[in-house]
């Protein structure tokens, strides 16, 4: 359209590659240690470089042009090469696990693919809750995509309140059947993904009924959809509950049973067994359990999820920071808006947030593998909680220092926030979850004053029961009524930066909140308050004390990443160490009015915290740019005008607005 | 597609019934308050209702499944529309003025519409700055709608640094023409409003030369389009620039000129002339002047549309916070969710910070018809970025409160939110404006100090120049000094509330903080720092002290509107003074950090706070629905599944999932 634009314009790039040769640590190092390894890196970029060669899998601004149906038919097809890419590089490793072949070969997609709940819960839960027999049965034909499963929980009613659901599945024993039903609007299952339009088969939460008693919530392998025509089943009513602020590939469905018969067989058999004559047995609460540490895990790897989308957003904005100029300074030239203070206290500070959140998804893991669940359990509910919060306000952060540009989808940010934002509402909605974390505290507090913390039982259902092993939480409780009378005695920032000073302050503020808490509870209760009526009265305070726990992790991972990159001598040790003071004083600064209440910092103090935020925020600029590098996403990653590796941003904005990339341009003139 | 849904729910509508019937003032003439008086009550539901008649403004979920290109013609037919239904009822009001028929005509339609900027800026722009003899042939056109104008400022490269714009208008001096031309990618006019599709005509801001000169910046009307076809003229490159966060309506447009000529006459000459010998004259600074009034009155206007748009977040919250049931109570029912404290303390502090921002923007309009314009510029910039702020977190908030259903479009927060983000960034970004707030209160500051404050410059250019009354501001400096030694003496819960408290509070703060920054700028220049490297190492202290003033103010407007309603008796004022005690209790305990810090509270008053904010939450929860009620906004208003009047929430829901409103469900078996 424009003879010669792009032929005449500055070189915005130019600046980033001053950027990257100021660098004051081997990026690639870091990328290697982010990763997990040299090894890991390889096989991302090895993976990405397939993926990215594959035209189904291109993206653009063009895709944010696209309608729901389509949207959804190009995540289909795009998942169909997926599974044609497993078999033809013979990959092996299990989708769910972090760090293998087949996971990082998904990741390199970079994009939302409903049919993903195939394998991270239709397949795991149907392994959790099903017998052996069962599962010789379904699983082959689940593991084939020849059973399309889902899983369906929340009702339109009901949400995380699993007691509370209302579809019913009642036995019949003339048939030796099971009646599926939607007793009331409110109990139409509502939300599952793939449900609307991909699933054929649905693992039923129901509320099983036999012989008038009520058993209680069970799960049941229902198909809703015809194997050959996809056509939905007699009685079942399905499909997709419509557009969401983001995650539009995903048909999210809604399904309304009337008296649809399975046979007694389809239902989950593992902990309870309901035999042809109509007797209950059950295992106990195994059931349960399994659930609980799936929802474990899931938290973990949000976590996880969080420093990744926190990290694409900062190298969205700080790259386009570093190129764009606005406003005079001396000599002439405009200014790069990276050099504004104002600039770098809104963005280092999710920078080095999203590094926190990386470093102690790690530490997660490890736990993990150790075997600490009751202490993971404890902590995932509210790091879950806390983390994701702080990357919703982060990207949207990022995406409002763009300016203007930010507003626009071609900018990336827009899709990378409104998809981010569900996990602040899954897997348990962040206020009721981050209540989880601090009853779990209490219980542990309340075991140590009974003199018993070491064989207490672990809080919520974890598996460590009677593990005789002091788990993260109960050493914590252990030494909260000391750790909360410790005072700041730095009176220089070099001695409020020391790693044992700033795990010192997070320690006791986390610690004054719980037994302030503890201190609430036991005034309503002593006022006559019945349990449920304090808890409620107290629930802010409980929700600010789940933070402040979560905080002093995060504080505490971020140091021993950094004390043992030191220990090895290694060059990433001096960024990282400014990385670390920026994290842990910048939320200090942000809730600098909890740390003077808990008494840990003086008045005169609080200037210290700022002068150190403000030294700390010009050491991370230096290296702000290749900090974001060394996260090594691609632009296919990343699929923003602003954020692209070289830098130039105008073009790509023009390009974006051409016909090709937008179909508001396709007619000359508008037909309206 | 599923029998009988719909006749075996519960009704929740009836809680909200319940709700209602416990109001404990009279609903109605809180309407009436808010709207500025009864007969406003009445034009805005009299409008209301011709608007909710007419098929062509009729809103649902389906506006949130349409294309742009549908949007944008939808908006078009609406636009239309509504020019008739203007003639037909023969309304004369000012489009611009608050109050107007035609206004009120148009807000009944609660939409977006991008040609508003017809109305909104290009003629108030034209008739700014073109001369009479100009008027008189361009007015007419523009006011019959046969000239489509916008207002072309912003550039690819350059946002609200005028000065750097790079577009140019050279004088051919043979023919009298100018020639506008789009010399790099960076000068491409990108982002202004209704360019992309609809205008035929742009005031492009361009830098004039003459013979070699440079003489700055000045407006050109220059003819983009046909008038017959549309097509763009030869040289112009048009169109609009891709999907955004929201807004998706409107046609923001780019724009590119290969050497477009225009008649000399076609520069904008009130306040310059260009002879056609080439001579340049100019009348000084007025253009500026009038620039800078006219970003006050549309930032004033921003600071009432936060108020509007966190109301309707708030009553769709709130609505549904009290129909939704989650969790055991005793007695086994489901407990309402906005009985748990959490859920109040998310969603009423937005309640009654949106009543804040509605009691400042009157009290911002009285200002206005006072002439107190030197004040209004320094406070507008201010409020206008700290309202718009809260908003978007208040809106986001509510979305959360929302669960799960606030993912979904049909909830109607999705766009509420997207639509409104704009404002944090238009007409001056938050962060960049913020500072004029902190800026002028320094130069009244200064004023003050060498003794002449009363007949100061005003900051930025307003027009009260010379004026002998005090503005708010400068009264405000002129105390700074002594409030900021301040001390709250408080030692009850009552003494806390009272209103002379709660302002000595906010003053104390402020001033405190104004203080804080001239020293700190004092001590960077003592160092040797040059002016503009020491404000930019002091911005985040800049900016908390504009915030820190603006909430000043809305406390200070909040306490004499209940002061305004107990010297008359109303019945409004006992629910009014306990949503004065959340806003400015709830405010103090999220910033208690700065409180403590600058001395006025003590830390055993911190617990009086918190307390304070527990028995307001109380309070204001029983109101809650009523409150919301109060605003009037109508089903057609809200569009929301989740919002509605009637809580019938469910219904709702699984309506807008039926094919007729969602289109991933048109076809029974997915195409794909």
């Amino acid at each position: 359209m424009s003879k010669g634009a792009g032929s005449d314009i500055d070189s915005p790039g130019v600046q980033l590659v001053a950027e990257r040769a100021a660098a004051s640590f081997p990026v690639r190092e870091l990328t290697y240690f982010l990763d997990g390894g040299a090894e890991q890196t390889r096989m991302r970029e090895r993976f990405e470089a397939i993926v990215e060669a594959e035209p189904v899998f291109r993206r653009s601004c063009a895709d944010y042009s696209l309608s729901r149906p389509e949207r959804y038919r190009l995540a289909m097809r795009k998942q169909l090469r997926l599974c044609e890419l497993i078999k033809d590089l013979q990959l092996t490793g299990n989708y769910a696990t972090a760090g293998s072949d087949v996971r990082a070969l998904r990741l390199a997609v970079h994009d939302d693919i409903g049919s993903d709940l195939q394998l991270l819960m239709f397949i795991p839960n149907l392994k959790a809750t099903f017998s052996d027999e069962q599962l010789a049965h379904w699983l082959p034909r689940a593991e084939a995509w020849e059973v399309l499963g889902c899983y369906a929980q929340t009702e339109l009613g009901h949400g995380s309140n699993v007691r509370a659901l209302e579809t019913t599945a009642t036995y019949l024993p003339d048939t030796d059947e099971i009646e599926i039903h939607s007793p009331t609007l409110a109990s139409t299952k509502w939300w599952p993904g793939a449900l609307g339009r991909t699933a054929n088969h649905a693992i039923v939460f129901a509320r099983l009924l036999v012989a008038g008693r009520d058993l209680g919530i069970h799960n049941f392998l229902v198909q809703i959809r015809d194997l050959e025509t996809h056509a939905p089943l007699p009685g079942v009513a399905v499909g997709d509950i419509g557009s969401k602020i983001g995650y539009n590939a995903q048909d999210n469905g809604f399904c309304r049973f009337e008296r649809v018969r399975i046979p007694r067989v389809q239902m989950a058999m593992r902990n309870a067994r309901l035999s042809r004559t109509g007797e209950y047995t059950t295992s106990g609460s195994v059931a349960r359990d399994v659930l609980y540490s799936t929802m474990t895990l899931v938290r973990a790897e949000i976590v996880g999820n969080c420093g990744n989308a926190l990290a694409k957003a900062c190298t969205i904005a700080i790259r386009y920071s570093a190129v764009r100029r606005q406003g005079f300074a001396d000599g002439g030239h405009e200014t790069i808006v990276l050099d504004y203070a104002m600039q770098q206290a809104r963005l280092l500070p999710c920078l080095v947030s999203a590094l926190a959140f990386r470093l102690t998804a790690t530490h997660v893991t490890a736990m993990l593998n150790a075997g600490d669940a009751a202490a993971l359990h404890v902590a995932s509910a509210g790091l879950k909680a806390l983390c994701s919060r702080l990357t919703c306000e982060g990207i949207e952060t990022c995406r409002l220092a763009c300016g203007g540009h930010g507003y626009l989808e071609a900018s990336g940010l827009p899709s990378l926030l409104g998809t981010f934002k569900q996990n602040a509402t899954v897997e348990g909605e962040n206020y009721m979850i981050a209540q989880q974390t601090t009853r779990g505290l209490l219980k542990a507090l309340q075991a140590h004053s009974v003199g018993g913390e070491a064989t207490a039982p672990a809080a919520g259902g974890g598996g460590a029961q009677g593990k005789l092993v002091e788990g993260e939480h109960q050493a914590f409780v252990r030494g909260a009524a000391a750790a909360a009378t410790v005072r700041c005695e730095a009176s220089t920032l070099e001695a409020l930066l020391e790693p044992a000073t700033l795990c010192a302050a997070y320690r006791q503020r986390a610690a004054w909140q719980l037994l302030y808490v503890r201190r609430a509870l036991g005034a309503a209760a002593a006022a006559g308050a019945a349990p449920i009526a304090a808890w409620n009265g107290a629930c802010p305070d409980i929700v600010r004390c789940s933070e402040s726990y979560c905080f002093d992790a995060l504080v505490r991972h971020f140091c021993a990443a950094v004390a043992s990159l030191e220990a090895v001598g290694s060059p990433l040790a001096p960024p990282l160490r400014s990385c670390r003071s920026l994290f842990a004083l910048w939320h200090m600064q942000q809730h600098i009015g909890e740390f003077l209440e808990s008494g840990y910092l003086g008045a005169a103090q609080v200037e210290l915290v700022r002068e150190g935020v403000r030294r700390a925020l010009l050491e991370v600029r230096r290296d702000a740019v290749p900090l974001c590098d060394a996260w090594g996403f691609s632009d296919h990653a990343l699929n923003s005008a602003l954020g692209r590796y070289d830098g130039d941003v105008y073009t790509a904005l023009y390009a974006s607005a051409q016909p090709a990339l937008n179909p508001m341009n396709r007619d000359e003139v508008d037909p309206g």
